[in-house]
């Protein structure tokens, strides 16, 4: 069993990544496909005219501002869009997908933050409506029934709250969980980068095995959106999960590259 | 074992009929759910500016003209919006729904209609570039694997093509085709009116009761979208489905009272 979380970001190949995955589930490789859709929300919101905005904690950490207008946008975007993109590329691979978001048989639940301390100019200010949360508990008995029945779960954001809201979570964080509640033997997180760069975005400098007590290290090193993928990386690890890799998805075969250890491998 | 359409028109007291479901689910009912989109469909078209046209079929029938990119905004409508707000409702009531589009797990395919032909003035063109079809077959083993692993699923539009692609349908009718499919006792089509009116829009005109009889005459009476419904009911009886209810969604109790005869009875 393998979860594989794939970025939205430009450059990354969704047919190529859906080809290589209809070949690893012809095999008999079982898998589930994890996505966010940040990049699709922005898209979208850009069209809607939402203004979007970011949260920057005390320590410096940004993140999207979810009230509940760009939830909706998020919701469409990701659960409407680019889900069921994956799906139909899937399908017409001859893969039988089924598309979920978090929120479909409580897949992804976790408390909702009610109170996010944001850094605005010189104030810190306290938001209490923001849609967003970690994933605390993972229904992997819905995935296990659906995989047991030949279909392959393609999983997307939102999660579910604790009290029923949609609650945007981090999706390579998400994926992490997802992969140790299920006892995966490997998670993979592909981008549009090769995996964790010492120097980025110098991609010769590329780290390719990361052991357990580097974890903190690449951690400090990672930037953006790369510091969520290794501190689901550091999840997955802890979670049960024998290896991680953070691979790249911008040219074919890009699953089974990472499967054979191309890239960053956490273990 | 019931399906129940819910219609997305103005009127229609979404929560309480999840009350309802919520209240049938917990004393042992299994239910499927299905709904359409069309005016989540219209807003969002107009919110993004996307130009909605219809298509007049020489018979005079109307429909939705849906090219690829109305497609993508019909699936964020139905699958990112609707289909999600209904299973968070469900989920805030305790019912452990699972949201899915007729993609998924290929429980919608049919046919995508190549060649439609459309009355524009007084010329009648081809139109090859129209993503819609009927639904022809069910996968009702996905619908019995969730409802015996104790969900209950939540189906919206679109369905999929025999070439793999997003393809609208008709949510009353791919209902009626999915009650056939599951063996289902009850079909009810539940929307903002009191059911069959002979003298549209008077509600003092419902007509209590179809028999298999009068089928061909309900259908002439029967304007818009009812025609749809009363086609429904049709391929449902003709399935085997042994009663199907047009019935009111404005006012609380809605399923409980389809289910107890109130609305138009076709059996």
């Amino acid at each position: 069993m393998i979860v594989v979380k794939i970025g939205g970001s430009a450059g990354v190949n969704l047919e190529a990544v859906c080809d290589d995955a209809a070949s690893l589930v012809r095999g008999g490789q079982r898998l589930v496909l994890v996505h966010g859709g940040s990049d699709a929300t922005n898209t979208l919101a850009r069209s809607l005219g939402t203004p979007q905005r970011t949260i920057t904690s005390p320590s410096g950490h940004q993140s999207r501002r979810t009230d509940r207008e760009t939830l909706a946008v998020f919701q469409m975007a990701c659960r409407g869009m680019l889900n069921q993109k994956i799906v139909e590329l899937l399908q017409a691979r001859g893969v039988n997908a089924v598309g979920l978001s978090g929120m479909d048989g409580r897949l992804w639940e976790g408390e909702r933050k009610k109170a996010i301390r944001s850094v605005e100019g010189t104030r810190t200010v306290i938001i209490r409506d923001d849609y967003s949360g970690n994933v605390e508990r993972v229904n992997a008995g819905l995935l296990r029934t659906l995989l047991e029945a030949g279909y392959t779960p393609v999983v997307s954001p939102p999660g579910i709250s604790t009290e029923h809201e949609p609650i945007n979570v981090d999706a390579d964080r998400a994926a992490a969980a997802t992969a140790a509640a299920l006892g995966a033997e490997s998670l993979l997180l592909l981008s549009n980068v090769r995996g964790l760069l010492s120097a980025f975005p110098d991609e010769s400098t590329l780290i390719e095995r990361v052991d357990r007590a580097g974890i903190e290290h690449a951690a400090s090193i990672a930037q953006g959106r790369m510091k969520k993928k290794v501190l689901g990386a550091a999840d997955a690890l802890v979670g049960g999960v024998r290896r991680v890799v953070i691979g790249d998805a911008r040219s074919p075969g890009s699953i089974s590259r990472a499967l054979s250890g191309e890239g960053t491998v956490f273990s």
